[in-house]
């Protein structure tokens, strides 16, 4: 049985962390080649989204290069958000290159693209209890060293090479000018 | 007395139910035409938000035409939401044609008509405690039947034509990838 | 042999003249519905684009009533601009309720709906030497009272009711400001 | 000891108050001129924003000139906001003329303007407990009349000439329609 | 004859030349207090806008301090392009502070604030054809010296401190990618 | 001597030509890595644009995998335009990942990065007389043939299979609509 060409994995990766890895070794063994699209690519610099698109890039192509997994089995791609749900899809398909198959857990993500005609099929998450981006970068707000080992070591040390774990604590610092 | 010719009534009609249904055929007893604006048109596929402006506008049309209402006596007009509250008047004004008066309860609505210097009427309500459209969503979401009495029948006829009672279900699904 | 259900048409109508008349009674020939989209909604007050779209669709609301078509027949819809070409068709379609056939003549509406999977039939055109926005503008701009022999008389009536040829005059004035 | 050229001194002043003018005192002690950049400059008619940028300008111009602070010492320039925090700084640094300095207490506003090599200075309140324009804008919605006290005399009595604190409780009021 | 309290210019200011400061001089003749509202304060860097709004707020403000003109008789104030000709009278009216009366020769700009109820009074030109900014542009693209003399001493002093005139000649250049 | 870590190309690729493939080689040569910035992400479906973001990506992954240029020397990202020229660099900036010099002949892309503190490194083309984009799409809307000498095999048999060619000419039709 042959694979389909190419499967589209979108996430907003903040950080990109070992659960994501695991997303995206177990879709290559699925499909012959990934596009990982980086959504809302225009936010950083807060509690939600610190990392720019360019610094999530940087995250994930390190730790592909890392994993030995050949680059040209994967395309990163930055999506910026759009202010319709239905106009998304049509957004995300504008800017990347022709897919066969959507990877998504997300609701709204898996209702968009079959709407508009698309195959989607679950992600088969890798430890979910232990790998959110959430809890991480709230790791990272409190100091909790734990984060870094719930991150690919390339991502920790990345992120702390950027000064990273100190931008998110201070936009996580609470707002004093009124 | 000759009528005013033409009010304006802004909404998002998500859905679209009874109560509405009262709103524009009482107002329509109080002005010849009536121009039903049907805001925050960029948005679907959300909880707040669940349907296309023109699945809206097809919601409308449908009910006023089952009810026998003269289609030369409506507009229905999406209108998309703009960042600047201030704006938001003209940008209305710029996409309808001339109106009389503004029907509306909602303190900004009036406030910023009745800046740019429009009259603004209430809305008389016909059992408001009855008819909510976030009653109705969330009635959908929790699979209670009982929003399908709350919507003219043609507006549940069309909704679960298009499996807007399953979008809203998946939409309001908690959001599992991280 | 039943009509197709709705056909779309999309145009700017600066100004609605007696051929997008003759289109609109053609398409009625072949569909049972049409949706009239009004392009460029956003723009008014400009060379190419005097009319608002309010302005725009109360002078094709004026000529339809007179030409006793039924207003249960057709939808007025503004439809703005988007950047980008591809986003255009989700653009429209999201704005819009279902439709089932677009009539175009115009190479990049019919590459962007077919692409998309729509069905595009031609526009048979009456008298097209004859009836051309650009000339009726053109002719505003000169003062040349033909313009008015060009558009159904309400078209006529309305533009001089809210001084749009003046308006139209006063933009087509060499800017002075430098 | 020379002064630094200029001082930027970004905030929102929805509305200007007391605290606010004693910072724009204190800076002008440490620099030569200072550009206060009026945030979010496209807001109002909301509770958290409720005057235009317009409005804003003339609370802190009456205050200034009142308070006999020479006008070529200031430079009062409207800032919208732009959706990227990155390319805020951008968007900002083009608006308004070179400045030496930023003062912020805003870790968001310190750590964009620090990554873009700006120098940044911490604001000295006076009276931070007592000055709040969150507070102040609760006490107009509440009818506390002690608001008045907290802001500039010229800011109150604009205010009232506008009936800002009319808007404000008209804004703040429930939202009825649905 | 008390004047009129705030008059409204806009302009380009691309650069600011002796017409312009004119022009402000006979505007301050005949109103208290003048509002310049620098439009297209988003563009930079091209042919037709070379410098940013920060730029060009320097210029002025250099020129009128020098000219002795007190500055609490003038403000100066940034407003960006929108893309709605009749949204712009609300977005400028949005971002300054109240004005009785619009000075303006530019047909689009009279029509626009005529149209929104506003007084429009014409310009009177000082020399019209010696100063033009276009004329001014293409002489620094030509690099004729003559440029000098058409703006004011400090214009023309800033300009060259900030490479403005290489800036400009740079962007001139025919685009050699492909 | 080391070379620079990254180099950061920024072009339209409308479409891909052996010019450019010449350039990207080149710069392999001088840095480790490139970074191809698709320009004008959001545009296509016109004469000057007429392929997305996402075929554009497609075309050079195809020609620079049969040329067996290690994909983990390149990254491909799509950069959609911003209104504002100094916007611009910041907005690249934030989408890509670090790079330490930027290769372009063109002026404002030149003046842009310079003036943001960025190295800039003039281009050598290879035949430029011989590759230019324009000329490509003007032989494919004449019907040229010629056109699939001047690309990439790979980009020719690409076009064709998506019938981008009759899609360029489509667009390059005269409109008929008015």
């Amino acid at each position: 049985m042959s694979l389909a060409r190419r499967g589209l994995l979108v996430g907003r990766f903040q950080p990109f962390h070992k659960g994501h890895l695991h997303v995206i070794q177990d879709i290559l063994a699925r499909v012959e080649e990934i596009i990982v699209a980086i959504g809302s690519a225009q936010c950083s610099h807060s509690i939600d989204d610190p990392f720019t698109a360019g610094e999530r890039i940087e995250m994930i192509r390190r730790t592909l290069a890392s994993e030995q997994i050949d680059a040209s089995k994967y395309l990163l791609i930055p999506v910026t958000d759009v202010n319709d749900n239905r106009l998304w899809v049509s957004h995300v398909v504008t800017l990347i290159p022709h897919f066969d198959v959507v990877f998504s857990n997300k609701p709204l993500v898996k209702i968009l693209f079959s709407e508009a005609g698309h195959e989607v099929q679950p992600i088969r998450f890798y430890h979910r209890e232990l790998y959110s981006a959430t809890d991480i970068r709230q790791k990272i707000i409190d100091g909790v060293e734990e984060w870094k080992g719930l991150v690919p070591k390339e991502v920790a040390e990345f992120i702390i090479s950027i000064k990273g774990d100190e931008r998110l604590r201070a936009v996580a610092a609470t707002d004093v000018v009124n």
